[in-house]
């Protein structure tokens, strides 16, 4: 390994993980403070693999049926004051303009949370009839939560998201969307392009989102063994419909109110993606998710070597391999094989003369660390099927130490022994809601309550059958 | 045609082009107006619009070696007044955000009407070395300018749009990349995507942007014979680099200035494509920028009919048509086939079972209106050619348009003359800054300066040997 001799760049990972975090932000050249607290300035590294993470996204929730539409940055302050739980949750929250346009303004207007009531709004608007029904939208945006205590990616003033609603003439069609979108999207999308292992589950009663009958989420387990939530589908019932007067006509005439949906998901999963593969040498990215699958690196400044390298970044390229070119042969060898490491590139390929007098080449795995020779022939047929395999082992050692890490728990103490290194599972029936309120004191959460067979249960009147896991999170 | 019995939905574009603009935004359902005065809401026909344009715009800045970043909503007041001219261009258009986190700020925050500042402060800390260049950013965002007279599309208080920023060792290798940009990017994209002929030249100083030392623009002629600037490109030398302070370190260990351009484009294009192709039947959407090329309307509710219709729009999907299928025979076919047309779907495949008897469908083309049978077995093969040739029509079409209503003219009075209609042609020597005064004031503009031979000029010190296009202009 080339990392063995080098001063580190990084605290450990055991010794310090929230300074390993920072570190890894700087280092890879992820993000930067914005001038204003709390707020990030996404770099171009972090940006790409958000990009391929968008249209991993927006691809399935596109394959569901829902068409994407752009809401206004600006609310009107009574918008928010029209479903009164939901301005309780945000008012403290809220950024508010109260200047513009060389004036002051008749009514201060909100720089959104969520586009939430602005759907309503339109969509009490535009669902007249039952044939407008199912009504699928989605947003990709900004939005904007002031933040006390930011933490980049996690939790950040303002942030990028996706923020799903839905209208459904029927409860059954709303709750099969919701499950729909919550596993064909955003399960799917964890962990076959992420790598990261998700338990599905449904949110307990203080943990469900305001205004909603059922809340599901996807949660992770990150490198410390905390938990990150990594997005979030809402059955509302009828409770948004009836907040916003959203309405069908029906086949016989008469008027209905409509069931809706809501489901987001947001820049945390960078957070997400860094801390749950990352290892004390920097990043790793999963190669489904990175826009840079692979980078050839010209070791020396020669002609041979400089075309050779040229001529494979090609090749790959051909193959449908995502490749960068390093051909910066004024800087150190070893200098740019730690950058590209540090980033969490999947593979370095390393084009050098001595390699090459024997027809191959030096290829670097960044997740076991190792470097074996490759003939030169076979790099761009071979290259697409050890990303796959690379995938498939991210995703079943994330899945091991998840496994590792999730003790069955029969008491609260053992509940919060297991939660200080990973999750514990604990029936519902022994944690209760006072149990919960308990861990809670003890910065403990139920992240969800799951089937005994770990599948998401249907909304229930009582959750006596479920298994709640619980853990310490972000 | 089918448009000829029914009542019409449009105000005719030449009884009252705005009246049409307007008509057109609401019944092929592309806009609504945001709950605050001047903001916008993109339903999702014109949505899927941007997303073509902004995926293809986005291919051509990445081929032209830029990377794409995210900088923060909110800017701090002291940023806007680094740059004095940059200021005071913007100060009455902007929305400031004076409460947050429930209590008044102690420094009021500004929502960026650009990231100009950010960008600035960015790279005086990301360019060190002359290794770091050139550095080529680029961001998609919302941005906000308060807007007194808001237009949907062509000026509204919040857009959408990109806007780059690059830093480099010398003014030839700025000088060249701006150029770059403003051809191989706006003007490829706009004349081969959208089908719009766009004259390219440089701006006067009249018009030039503030801090700019040269300002290329594509400018385009709308239907009703008005310029819309379609995307500019700035050239700055070395003002930005002043003052923000961004220097790079020479081979020689020197301390340098660089030398910094700007481009932008937004969602002003989508007014664009709809006021450049648009009829009194409603929009007509160029092949290559449409997310739906084709529908493939099943005519009557019967098995068969179904049957072929979902087959044929299979069998497209797989030829790599953006296909749409129309099954909802619970609807009239005329309403149906009159609503694509409204939306400027290129083309309609009629399923019907008479057609169907005789082994062909019917293909409508929304550009000449004309309808015309197609063998079944055809539809699949011949769809991408037909397309391709729709696009080239188009284009020639709107080249005609724009030649024929652009004058060559010798006077003042000529070219007021002919701006009534369209564009005028005059020597800059003729006109010069006191003829562009004038023209200002009878609300005719110089929108660009060409060599005689219509391209870019480089940055001249005198305009003697340029040709002025003069018109109105949104």
């Amino acid at each position: 390994m080339i990392t063995s001799k080098r001063p580190r760049v990084l605290a450990p990972q055991n010794e310090d993980f929230p300074r390993w975090y920072q570190d890894v932000l700087e280092k890879a050249e992820l993000a930067d403070n914005g001038p204003v607290r709390g707020t990030m300035v996404i770099r171009p590294y972090a940006y790409g693999l958000w990009e391929r993470m968008q249209s991993e996204v927006d691809a399935r929730i596109k394959a569901a049926g829902a068409e994407n539409v752009y809401l206004p940055l600006f609310i009107p302050q009574s918008y928010l004051e029209r479903e009164a739980e939901h301005v309780e949750g945000f008012s403290p929250e809220l950024a508010v303009v109260t200047h513009a346009g060389g004036k002051d303004l008749a009514e201060p207007v909100v720089v959104r949370p969520t586009s939430e009531t602005v759907f309503g709004e339109l969509m009490a608007k535009w669902v007249q009839s039952h044939r407008d029904l199912p009504m699928l939208l989605n947003q990709w945006a900004n939005v904007v939560r002031w933040e006390m205590r930011p933490r980049t990616f996690l939790r950040t003033t303002e942030f990028l998201w996706q923020e799903g609603h839905t209208a459904h003439a029927t409860q059954e069609d709303a709750t099969a969307y919701a499950l729909r979108i919550h596993l064909d999207v955003y399960r799917d999308f964890l962990q076959n392009v992420l790598a990261i292992p998700v338990l599905v589950g449904v949110k307990t009663k203080l943990e469900r989102f305001a205004g909603a009958i059922n809340t599901m989420t996807c949660e992770a387990m990150m490198g410390d063994g905390k938990a990150l939530q990594m997005a979030t589908s809402h059955e509302l019932g009828q409770n948004f419909a009836t907040a916003f007067d959203i309405t069908y006509t029906d086949t016989t005439g008469r008027d209905q109110l409509c069931w809706t949906t809501s489901w987001g998901s947001s820049t945390r999963m960078l957070g997400g993606l860094i801390m749950s593969h990352g290892d004390d040498n920097g990043l790793q990215i999963p190669p489904r998710a990175a826009h840079i699958q692979a980078v050839v690196i010209a070791v020396k400044d020669d002609e041979r070597t400089i075309n050779a390298a040229s001529d494979l970044f090609d090749a790959l390229r051909v193959a449908g391999v995502r490749v960068r070119l390093d051909a910066r042969t004024t800087q150190g060898f070893g200098r740019r094989a730690t950058e590209w490491e540090l980033k969490g590139v999947p593979l370095r390929i390393e084009v050098g003369p001595r390699d090459l007098e024997s027809g191959q080449v030096t290829v670097a795995r960044r997740d076991i660390g190792e470097k074996s020779a490759m003939p030169l022939d076979e790099v761009a047929s071979s290259i697409p099927n050890l990303l796959e395999s690379i995938h498939a082992e991210m995703i079943s050692n994330a899945r091991a130490r998840l496994e590792e890490r999730t003790m069955d728990a029969a008491t609260m103490p053992e509940a919060l022994e297991a939660s200080k290194t990973g999750f514990a599972r604990i029936p519902w029936k022994i944690l209760g809601e006072d149990g919960e309120r308990a861990l809670n004191e003890r910065a403990v959460t139920v992240r969800c309550l799951q089937t005994p067979d770990g599948t998401v249960p249907g909304p229930p009147d009582s959750f006596d059958e479920l298994v709640a896991i619980v853990g310490r999170s972000y």
